[in-house]
């Protein structure tokens, strides 16, 4: 440890003179210099690494290296490097309700260096270097920041943004061999992350003391907790006895603000449409930590089911690579179900299956693992294709605007069985 | 204050009534029962209000009442009411640099009664029923709720949402003519809110009990404090030098990871583009009461100088009977301008200006008062403009992830007299 530290330091100390000539008011910056891009500068804002590395760290860093000397070894020996991917199409996706998500088959493909693949292949390489530099610095890159970093590669540059997200889905494929994801690279999306009220104290760590800090969930008053674009390293403590995730922040504001947590002993999560990368971890996370039960109240239509819900719990077909970490299968469907519809006399407050709808549930019917190998999931579906409505969360208002909370979600979880899967 | 309570628990007693009968699951709702929306019921999960009503809530009663009594009397004398508004389009606005925000003109039109207006006239009214009752048991509505709420009306229904949004934008404006609005009225938007970290701590009011919550934003680990929809009653303890006021999401969790509000004591606000109602409200409500100045740190394009920058700053024309609250009139730009894409060497991170932000550009030159009153923007665009290119505060990453809180931020907060109006 004490080792690492003094390394650390020494190399702070080139990297400080390297950093001096780069300033851009000095007109002295040369692409050479500025290829470290993350490194922290000797009494400066940024502190670097003051925690030690996680095992995850470690893991990340030794998928790297191994890459890297991989690649070298093979320049060296003369023979074409080339980088293995898992296949990411729906051609090599399953699902098994016993493994619970989907799932991405055994299907690779090779890239190998070529005239064609050198400018892809260089621009993957310095990308994971930049990795490998940010896990030693504890530092971090939104896809956007990754993709101006290159401006000062020369003819390796990305051109558009698109250019260095596919490479970067490439790379996070390949770690995901290594069971990493792309925040253990510490590429964060740039999403906004989902909101948290209850009861629920999050134990987080001081990114500069590393000291812990407790976030009470119970004390954000009308406001709430965002989740943060990284979630690995936090910890939970709670008495709750479920987490209800919820699709809108105006549902979501309605619960919290007459303290439905506390009266119901639960977490409240709002996810604000599809659940984001982080929002989605953070309560698999929790709900996996803590042994919590997970219900979702979303609105009754196609995207409701077919892309929150089914994004919550198993995952995506076009990120199958990550679906292992980022997905909680053990979320139920609480509603709007399509029986509710009938038995909360919700009718008049529907809206007709607009055509997209129809196309959208249909397809779930038709090509969906998820959906076709369940049998209840089936019947509900064809039932609201049935009935050719579609009904949100706020509907109950019909009713009084609390009467969301004073009857309809206190039916429903009396009997969490009735939910579909 | 005794009085009151005893009236209200009477009242209490009587909707729980009603509000028995009115359930689904009974099959017995009838649309006259069901009219009372917002009555907590007795023992229920919904409390009511415990706080007693605030000056502005009194005026808000105030308010409702007197323009119920109007029409009654009008109506009573069989003379044909009217409602009257302020007129809402750029000809009737203004912008004054001494005022500090767009400003609404005396024009007002009338709306009277008559077999063409009858059904709008009743949803106005109603609306503003529910408002008062809203007030009075201190609860809210999304604008989405109140277009449910009215699906118990039965002639006097909204068929689509365009039809209550439009009704409520006529409330606000007539209330604005008394200094409220839609928020004194429980109509809240269904936005997300901004995030928060730094020297901060916010003062809310548990909205049961009625005790003080206090939120340290210092103490959010990685995550942040997300701004609750309604800010009116929050209050703030700070020893901040300034407010720095953030487009993006990547941005600020970037300043957030690295502590910069340590380093700068100040207060980061994450805005996610154009900055919600309750995000504008709550800087301008934390900057006049602690007497802060607020810097804003935006992509240097046409959209984040002319819609994000200028609403945060002086409100927009289509909502000019608000922006007396919703803008924040002290407020700078810090960057990023054209003059920083010169002086950080940012040309090869810039992109073209597209045909869209252009056309955005020479009409805040042409017809934006605000930049029309303001000639260092008038130069600032031009320069834009000749320049051909927009850069976004990423484009910084270019010279390194953390460059933009190593050398620009503190390069440019050493002068704030040089920052843009």
């Amino acid at each position: 440890m004490a080792q690492r530290k003094k390394k650390a330091s020494k190399k702070k100390a080139v990297k400080k003179k390297a950093s001096k000539q780069r300033a851009p008011a000095r007109k002295k910056a040369s692409t050479k210099k500025a290829a470290s891009k993350t490194a922290p500068k000797g009494g400066s804002i940024v502190k670097g690494r003051t925690s030690p590395l996680s095992r995850a760290d470690k893991k990340t860093l030794s998928m790297i290296e191994a890459t890297a000397e991989r690649v070298r070894t093979n320049v060296g020996k003369r023979v074409l490097p080339e980088l293995r991917f898992p296949i990411r199409s729906l051609s090599n996706v399953s699902y098994n309700t016993r493994v619970g998500y989907l799932q991405i088959g055994r299907g690779t493909k090779a890239r190998q260096l070529s005239v064609n693949t050198v400018k892809n292949f260089a621009q993957t390489l310095r990308l994971m270097a930049i990795s490998k530099e940010m896990v030693e610095n504890d530092d971090f890159a939104t896809k956007r920041e990754a993709y101006y970093v290159s401006k000062n590669w020369d003819d390796c540059k990305f051109q558009e943004q698109a250019e260095s997200d596919s490479v970067m889905d490439d790379i996070e494929a390949l770690a995901s061999m290594d069971d990493l994801s792309r925040e253990h690279l510490r590429y964060y999306p740039e999403e906004h992350g989902g909101s948290i009220a209850g009861r629920l104290t999050v134990v987080d760590r001081d990114p500069v003391s590393s000291a812990d800090i407790r976030i009470d969930c119970t004390a954000m008053g009308t406001g709430s907790y965002t989740i943060p674009h990284s979630v690995e390293h936090l910890r939970f403590d709670t008495d709750a006895r479920f987490i209800l995730v919820i699709e809108t922040g105006g549902m979501f504001q309605r619960l919290n603000k007459h303290r439905f947590w506390d009266h119901a002993r639960c977490i409240l999560i709002e996810m604000g449409g599809v659940p984001t990368r982080a929002t989605r971890r953070f309560i698999r996370r929790l709900a996996d930590d803590k042994k919590l039960p997970v219900y979702a109240f979303v609105d009754c239509d196609p995207y409701g089911i077919c892309n929150i819900y089914r994004t919550l719990k198993v995952g995506s077909g076009a990120a199958a690579h990550v679906n292992r970490r980022f997905c909680v299968p053990n979320a139920k469907y609480l509603g709007v179900t399509p029986q509710d519809i009938i038995d909360f006399e919700l009718e008049d407050a529907t809206h007709p299956l607009l055509p997209v709808d129809i196309k959208r549930a249909k397809d779930a019917l038709k090509n969906d693992p998820f959906f076709k190998a369940q049998p209840k999931w089936k019947k509900a579906i064809r039932q609201m294709l049935k009935m050719g409505v579609r009904a949100e969360q706020q509907a109950f208002a019909k009713w009084g605007l609390n009467f969301v909370l004073e009857e309809y979600l206190p039916t429903k979880l009396k009997n969490p069985r009735g939910f579909l899967p």
